[in-house]
């Protein structure tokens, strides 16, 4: 393994590549060895009338596809069916309080398409109808505030990427591997461009009076679902947001109005927001004593542990995207910290003993996912394959080990240790803890 | 008109805004004025037993929404229904070989959702299984390759943010204001993030003979839409792209494979990517010669003008989207060019006599629309609304008028002349032609 970048120009001959040694020979493809035969079968001709085809281009070079009326909101391929959300059933008593996943080993870039983007519901998607919707500011302020959507277009709008994780994110994983495969151990992260507000502006507008310390961030689902905000984080870089992917928010991530709490856990995002109480402490509210809450070794609880630490996952192979090829291969994976940029990912394939440095590829944003590459040979022998993220804070992703000895295993939340997976020599990959 | 930045506190006293001036009591709104009825029917009482609701809250309060089985790939809000790609039935003889829009006034940021971005075909979409797909390389190389889809991912990737936009795109204009809307009139562009292959990779692979020039890209849709490509460009940032915004390429958008061809007219960017040839002198394909010229004022026609030049367009306010509220307003846009960063956009609201610089907000990316915004006061006097595009090559973008001057007015494509919108003392807004 070696570290590669965008100049790189030296490409590999895959085992399974097909060469074409043959001529090109009366305008059809002839070649001479065995798995030259799929080719043949399915190469239409060197260019020309393409009406004078062989029985043996494929169907859809033959007739005409779909014209621009057929979707007017378009969908993805029907060979794409399996590129889906996913829950765990015996995970959550019901559907409605509930999470399910984002196939992060079917994706590549750093963009979260809003179809794929996790959900965690406390009671359900609330359905709301924008024209009736309103958000409330109230409490510690000089001017109660009711605000329409239309209002709060009104006001200067920022746009940012920033990645949204779930604190529970990989919280089975605290007491050793689990749930096998990346969907599942790391699948609660997503990462979008925001259209929205600063909070900052909305409060300018009520007037917060000197004693306003904590926002109470409250949703219109049926759970009332709320938390208590600082008012630092609410002043610095907090949004209103309205879009998510350039369009509205999705019903199942808060349309039409949810909290953007940059590098906080997920559950502070509050979505279908529909009202901010200002007041001087913060609420204790259910989901920030009875939940999300980190359970120590010794029964104490840590509250208000926002960050979300620097986390990494190689996201191919995994257990559900196994090594197919012998020869070159590229692994891939995300990175991301809550406290700044990713500033470095290092690759194990030996469970640890050696690094190297895997190629960030793209876009490097403050508090966003960032994709990493590592371009290797491989001939069978067995992997086993681990990513560590360094942050711009200076902060390194710890062993699960490592965390554990702070923390015990009591916690659901913030596991941020590194993960592995063992490759065997036939490529099937699996979730297995090192220690 | 004045600039705005991120850090502005001041903000507006919407004239629709509601102001609660009455007590927060009884954990129930009470408020005195008439615009607070549809507040205290909306408005859920202040924290606490989320069961103890009065009658008035709305019904997506009260019930369990959707659970997280509901939807494995999601969509968009019902409310949202009018948020849709739209074609103009007349403007070509056929839906397949057709164009429909991406509704630009709907979208904000810079990323255009997948199920929006415009489409155009030649000869419908076609509906590829990508287990059977191939890429075929050949000509003047010294390996003719052919690739399967798995062949492809093994290469090193690249993730860009580029904008494609069809030469045709504003093409209606040249002869006067015609189509009134920014979806119509400027509607072919669309911004996503792609992942895939730089193509100088592939081609090193197959070995470039010394005289090869120029390459013959095809699709696998029945018009076989082939176009010819310096091989500079080639060499220099083009890509193979199989995912975009994360996920796999849509149908329409050429799944499972389309050339990326960075700031070069979208005719270029060839869907159902399934042939390259490489060639010593261009091809003369039809979509070259008899199509995607153009033709000058004196009966010539320019060819091969790949190059899509510096554009910009408010997109709010617009004719699909009108001004509603005297006071404070935020106008939006989007700016873009093929040669490089957009470095400023100005925007006029007396028809170009007086010119204020914009907001650049958000990412500003190499050949990647970015987002412009003004918040400006309105009173209701009539608007005469333009925004005009610079570049880091330093190219300014020009009147309709310049461009006819050099081009006359039989051309249909590479119209990047700064568009006009009239807004009415009622807002209501309307594509007008300033000469």
């Amino acid at each position: 393994m070696r570290k590669t970048d965008d100049d790189q120009n030296t490409v590999p001959a895959g085992s399974r590549r097909r060469f074409l040694q043959g001529a090109l020979a009366g305008g059809v493809l002839a070649s001479g060895g065995a798995s030259s035969a799929l080719a043949q079968k399915r190469v239409a001709p060197e260019g020309g009338n393409p009406k004078n085809l062989p029985p043996n281009v494929p169907g859809w070079s033959q007739v005409l596809g779909d014209g621009v009326a057929a979707h007017p909101y378009g969908k993805p391929s029907k060979f794409e069916k399996h590129v889906i959300r996913r829950d765990v059933e015996w995970l959550t008593a019901s559907r409605e309080s509930s999470v399910n996943f984002t196939p992060l080993h079917e994706l590549d870039g750093i963009i979260t398409p809003n179809g794929l983007c996790f959900e965690r519901h406390h009671a359900g998607a609330a359905e709301i109808n924008p024209a009736d919707h309103r958000l409330m500011v109230h409490g510690l302020v000089d001017k109660p505030l009711l605000f329409t959507m239309d209002d709060l277009k009104r006001f200067p709008r920022t746009n940012r990427v920033y990645f949204l994780e779930c604190a529970a994110n990989s919280g089975m994983e605290w007491r050793g591997a689990q749930l096998n495969g990346c969907q599942f151990t790391h699948g609660m992260v997503h990462n979008v461009m925001y259209t929205g507000v600063l909070l900052k502006h909305i409060l300018a507008e009520a007037g917060l009076k000197p004693n306003a310390k904590w926002l109470q961030i409250e949703g219109a689902d049926s759970a009332a679902m709320n938390r208590s905000l600082p008012i630092e984080k609410a002043l610095e870089d907090t949004m209103v947001a309205f879009k998510m992917n350039g369009e509205a928010l999705r019903t199942e991530q808060g349309y039409p109005l949810r909290l953007v709490v940059p590098g906080w856990e997920g559950n502070l995002w509050v979505k279908w927001l529909r009202r901010i109480e200002v007041g001087d402490q913060p609420w204790l509210a259910r989901e920030e004593t009875s939940k999300y809450t980190d359970l120590m070794g010794d029964g104490r609880s840590r509250r208000y542990t926002f960050f979300m630490d620097a986390k990494s996952i190689v996201t191919n192979p995994s257990p559900e995207a196994p090594l197919k090829f012998k020869g070159r291969n590229v692994l891939s994976g995300l990175a991301w910290s809550g406290r700044g940029k990713v500033t470095r990912v290092d690759v194990s394939l030996d469970g640890g003993r050696n690094w190297s440095e895997a190629r960030l590829d793209g876009l490097v944003l403050d508090r966003s996912v960032t994709r990493f590459y590592v371009d290797f040979d491989w001939q069978g022998a067995e992997l086993m394959i681990q990513s560590r993220a360094h942050d711009s804070s200076g902060y390194v992703q710890p062993t699960k080990d490592e965390l554990r000895k702070v923390r015990g295993v009591n916690s659901i939340y913030h596991n941020n240790g590194i993960q592995t997976w063992l490759v065997r020599s036939n490529g099937e990959t699996e979730n297995v803890e090192i220690s």
